[in-house]
């Protein structure tokens, strides 16, 4: 049995794991499923990347964690990256599900750069720089495979996102030199848009040099719209 | 309910989807599969693409449809494109299955040149600037999911198709200003052949900026291949 | 019903088909899995490409096969394409299954430059110019649908691979210009690694011009961790 440690993307908390946290137990894992730092409801947003992984670094220190299959989604991709290079002696595998892999130095808006502009302008007029795109704008590009009603409900639980994280450039040199063994997982029906090139597998993926591939339909939000095959990839992306 | 006008691709016409609109009208939606000028059986085949389009758009106002699902497979993609410069107001969302979208300024043919000379020479022999490709030439690359046997039914249904629209470059500024929401349907086993690039996706469909994506396995012919399957992914595809 | 000769890849040998053949066998078919010269148990390693050709040709000669479908699994695909040469007439189709298909003038090695030189430093150090990759540089590669277990027990199968056929430049003139038809059988879940571009398909798939392409789920060694889908695709690939 494994023990995972579920990592959010931007505007998610611990809680949208929910389903699958309660599938993976039903399966007789151990599961965790923290909130980032400046994420979730009535969170202080004033954080950078560093406060980010360091609120991820504490929980899993705080909880004596050892062992873990540590599981980042989209944003958290950047987060258990540096989580690694904080503590590589208490993980066992990492799992990019339809997660950032960045090179050294890039910040996650090096990857986006069609969406920094709007995503700025709504920082700025947020009062707390934080954004969270309307329903319609995401809608078609992360609910997918769902209906509109579902989508709208599943909306329902996104927060406001600390946009300071998306611009803070990250040292990775000794993420890449760390000697763990990878996963990534690959929700075959999530695009971004405008996309130049395929961009979670090959893009993300291959960077991590050797890398077990696992792949399901679905969207970006299948853990939402597909907790329990989610739940299934999620094992056989995490088991040795 | 959804009201669906679904456009046939090249060599084809409205007959095709005879078995996906059962299926669909089995689901309470309603369907209208009109022929575009120049195809079918005992078409007058000499028209050029503004007559294809003036077919259809004709087709809608004359049963003045509004909320209009409107799909467009293969070569119907350069249709649905200029329907809906033309009536904009009538339509809910367009729906690209496996099909064209062209620049401003292309036409067809721009996207297919390795079909050109083969296509062009055929025409010329028609002696009504047509071409029906033969069987052994499409049966791997447009049926190849099902048996010989199943193919060569299907392919029963082909008639001559018009080169003039494979010609006419489009003037696309207006489509790509519109704000009509936009699927891309993608069966997955659908290779164009040669194929410098992934063709219908991500080729395509990301030229739609933001848009749906939704697929499926399954061949270019999948109206006749797997029409149970194809009519869940449109309804998937075409809801809000 | 179809006869079949099934070419094993790298580290394989015949033995590999053991499930595939008796599922095909139960559909009616007529199956044979030789294995190619130097592979094996008990081979004598010090072959070329050459002689791992005319080792199946000498087989399907002695045998006195006809309208065979034959059919090569990764390196196996550098194999058919020279015994396409030399017997064309004794075949009815090619079906190359996440197989190479390497360019004329070419050697494998040309399409796997980040394997060169551990492959070389293991053939220098085996003594008979041979590499067996470790279990834990392939598990998450070559296994990736499957638990460790499986995939230890399917990678007891493998034997060391001669490198020679590795290094050898192949004429391929010829079978770029047979008129046998083609089919490229995809397992979508096989990813080489590093891997700078979607390595099967489209990159080899699309070398053979017209060809049917058939997709499934699953990895690299499909023929042990899914041979019941592997065979039904096997024989959509190779239907007429």
């Amino acid at each position: 049995m494994l023990t995972f440690v579920l990592i959010h993307g931007a505007w998610h908390d611990g809680s949208c794991w929910s389903e699958v946290a309660a599938h993976l137990r039903n399966g007789g894992h151990v599961v965790h499923a923290p909130t980032i730092a400046g994420n979730g409801r009535n969170a202080d947003r004033r954080v950078n990347h560093a406060a980010c992984t360091k609120s991820i670094v504490d929980f899993i220190v705080s909880h004596d964690l050892g062992d873990v299959i540590l599981v980042g989604h989209s944003y958290g991709g950047t987060i258990i990256a540096k989580v690694a290079e904080a503590e590589p002696q208490r993980l066992r595998r990492l799992v990019f599900f339809n997660a950032f892999v960045l090179n050294d130095g890039q910040c996650l808006f090096d990857e986006t750069p069609q969406n920094v502009e709007h995503t700025e302008r709504g920082a700025k007029a947020s009062g707390d720089d934080t954004f969270l795109p309307p329903f319609d704008m995401v809608r078609d590009v992360f609910f997918n495979t769902v209906s509109r009603e579902d989508a709208r409900r599943f909306y329902g639980n996104w927060t406001p996102q600390p946009i300071q994280p998306f611009r803070d450039k990250l040292d990775l040199k000794k993420f890449f030199r760390l000697e763990l063994p990878k996963s990534y997982l690959h929700a075959t029906e999530d695009v971004r848009v405008p996309m130049p090139e395929r961009s979670w597998h090959p893009r993300f993926s291959n960077r991590l040099q050797r890398f077990r591939y696992v792949a399901m339909p679905g969207d970006h939000e299948a853990m939402y719209t597909n907790p329990a095959l989610l739940t299934q990839k999620l094992v056989e992306a995490g088991r040795d």
